[in-house]
């Protein structure tokens, strides 16, 4: 059951429950939302008004899927994180408020035997990396864009269907919260101690490859120009190690973070940065870019795909409009 | 008092207690040592074998000043810190292991009222930028390089020192456990998490320039190349966002860690990559070239700087060895 309290008032804050969703909906029941009316559906899921309606669908997790005002929950929260723990669910977030650290939660949790799961929480004993990033056999592809929230997870997780429907050993690998509640594994590199971002990286791509991954579509962070948060970015492309990158970028955006201070440079001089930003003993180069062509109509969306690959001379597409056949191509190249 | 048990039989572990015998002697009343002689002396400062035999000096504070072997206390040390806190004094400690998370420190501190200081430990509250690392009036200068542990503090502190001579209100800046024991203030940028790096540089900044600092000398960590620390240098470039850089690099040095695989570009290119890398809206140039040429006789010393200029085209020195005056130089330009 994704814990969806005010996602239809705000459905920017839903990121989670949106991936989720999407990508995983195999495992979903239902979705609760107090503000919406009886009997309504989302995506084909029946939406509750409370945990005692839901439980008709049996769920056994509740997962927070809407990131809440200030990052802490409000009142109204509390009562449905408690209303879900007294009724035997376990509770999954992946908010910056741990719900593990929260005395009330943790007793009640006791109480009721379930389990509290922060996927925001880094593991204890992560360190710098050992070397192993280099040397497993897998090749591993990072998603690296010009801003934050542009689709780098979403990229990744078509690339990794497409590369499996063609029968290619892949294994998507989360960096995120989001990532992390639909693939049910991984880190959250932004919440880890500075020191360690590139080894809980490694780490990362080791269990890729323990999972059976011979091609690692490692879900990229942020940016290596943004204003707050290049330093995730840089250490996650230095300890995930990528043999090849796929650079995403909004169609049409000119600023980071819409701020007229940073503006973008073009997609060639970004490319041509990551290649030179790669870790010194595994150059890499961007194989392919990811348009974000959400905001275009069909035809708007193919000229700026074709612009791209004009500037860039590298393929280009959108691979939710238009399928990751193009983009898979690209990376199966020799 | 300086505790640095075992820094005789490994002086490469102390680079604490090295930095601030330095850079802050006037605050030193002895160094602590179990296994020096008696009457030994050490750089003019009485070394003691207890802290008993410290107390005619008159200490109120015992630094550690001594990383220990996987960074935990052996029971030797504990002991050593026991001792310490049962004579009154406060406690400081850069380790990853925080003391004021001990709980026998931390109650035996109680009894005593004394206080336990961990250098490492991020402060609360942090976040990310506001942008005020823009908009405040000095001028920052940060100290990069082209690997870890060849000296970034150390030049900052020289350069901070020259400018003081000269008449500049100049504030170093600490960014690490080493130059917040010396200066007595500072974040060390490594133990934030990883969604705050630029947040907490931006912070050190606006403090630097609340201490009166006109012209802040920001202290580097690692390297835009290093494989382990790279997603700090990339945050506390743009969180403290530089008006200039100052390039330091180890003469002689090909390689990262000494590690083969990551070879070290020439300067040219670093110097390059570091504007390239610049915060968007803050592009910054290398101004100068630190050299550290603590290997070579002084001719080979002088012979190695010249190659850098003529390499890079810009003003070198090593600051140590020769004085601060020609890298101030080179700030001072327009």
């Amino acid at each position: 059951m994704i814990l969806a309290e005010g996602y239809s008032a705000d459905p920017h804050h839903g990121k989670t429950a949106r991936g989720v969703i999407r990508y995983r909906p195999e495992d979903i029941v239902a979705i609760l939302d107090t503000e919406r009316a009886e009997g309504d559906t989302q995506d084909g899921f029946p939406v509750v008004r409370s945990v005692e309606e839901a439980r008709q669908y049996g769920p056994t997790t509740a997962l927070v899927g809407v990131a809440t005002t200030g990052g802490r929950f409000p009142p109204k929260w509390r009562e449905l994180l408690k209303d879900a723990i007294r009724a035997g669910l376990d509770l999954e977030s992946g908010l910056h408020e741990f719900v593990s650290d929260d005395p009330e939660l943790v007793e009640l949790a006791r109480e009721h035997g379930v389990e509290l799961r922060d996927l925001r929480k880094a593991p204890p004993g992560l360190n710098v990396p050992t070397g192993a990033n280099l040397t497993h056999g897998a090749t591993t592809v990072l998603t690296v864009g010009s801003d934050c929230a542009i689709g780098k997870m979403t990229v990744s997780l078509e690339l990794d269907r497409e590369a499996r429907r063609r029968g290619i050993k892949s294994e998507f690998v989360p960096t995120g919260q989001t990532g992390i509640a639909i693939a049910g594994w991984g880190i959250s590199v932004d919440a880890v101690v500075s020191d360690f971002i590139a080894g809980a990286a490694e780490q990362l791509v080791l269990e890729g490859v323990e999972r059976g991954g011979e091609l690692l579509l490692v879900e990229g962070q942020g940016s290596l120009l943004h204003p707050f948060y290049s330093g995730v970015t840089l250490g996650l492309i230095h300890g995930s190690a990528p043999h090849a990158y796929v650079l995403c970028h909004k169609a049409g955006e000119r600023f980071v973070e819409g701020d007229e201070r940073f503006v973008i440079p073009p997609l060639s001089e970004l490319a041509d940065l990551h290649a030179r930003m790669s870790l010194l003993a595994r150059p890499a180069k961007v194989q392919a870019i990811a348009l974000n062509t959400r905001d275009l109509d069909e035809s708007a969306a193919r000229r700026a795909i074709e612009e791209a690959e004009a500037e860039t001379g590298l393929p280009a597409d959108d691979p939710v409009r238009f399928g990751a056949g193009k983009l898979v191509d690209a990376l199966e190249r020799p």
